[in-house]
């Protein structure tokens, strides 16, 4: 049995900013993403935000600092930080959140997850 | 400011099966570790533990299955099954733990996690 290829997963889908779930922990949802642009500077009142670069660059801007990402390269934003998060040429992106945690902060705005 | 380099942390220790924290995620341990041969069975009784290989192979024995990882490749073995890691040519990988969780399953032989 093999386990949840990162590159494999990545082929299967090109839409920004919709995570994809590819693997569950604790309650929490192991998702993939692909970064284009710019995110919208939201935030999540109950949990921290991981991000783990697995390739391109990933800006957070945040309020009092902003964190440059590069592949190989991981940050985790703290619980209730407001983040913008942004790409200058793209990138695919490891994430971790409880499950049901809407990307954008907001449930009117957040992208549907599906599970590939 | 620059997030959590993983190259760079894998370069600030060698010894195997004791693993390092480099970050944290709601209450959980996000870690580096490098295998060497083989670990013990064990189990966690209270969480599911996620490995996700950086370099090297990693098979995890379970008593109905055995995965295999490259590279890039990730898998959670879920809460209570007993599992043995080892790899054939040595490895890194990251780990995430919930705070204080023994990584032999038991006190006694854990490894004392510090931070770098």
């Amino acid at each position: 049995m093999t386990g949840v290829n990162i590159a494999k997963k990545l082929s299967m889908f090109s839409e920004p900013w919709s995570p994809k779930i590819i693997s569950e922990y604790n309650g929490n949802e192991v998702m993939l993403a692909k970064f284009e642009g710019e995110f919208v500077w939201h935030s999540h009142p109950d949990t921290d935000d991981f991000f783990f670069v697995i390739e391109g660059d990933v800006t957070i801007e945040m309020p009092d600092e902003t964190v440059v990402l590069g592949p190989g390269e991981m940050y985790v934003v703290p619980k209730g930080v407001e983040h913008k998060p942004s790409t200058k040429n793209g990138a695919s992106v490891l994430l971790i959140e409880p499950k049901g945690t809407p990307n954008s902060g907001d449930e009117k705005t957040a992208a549907t997850k599906v599970r590939i």
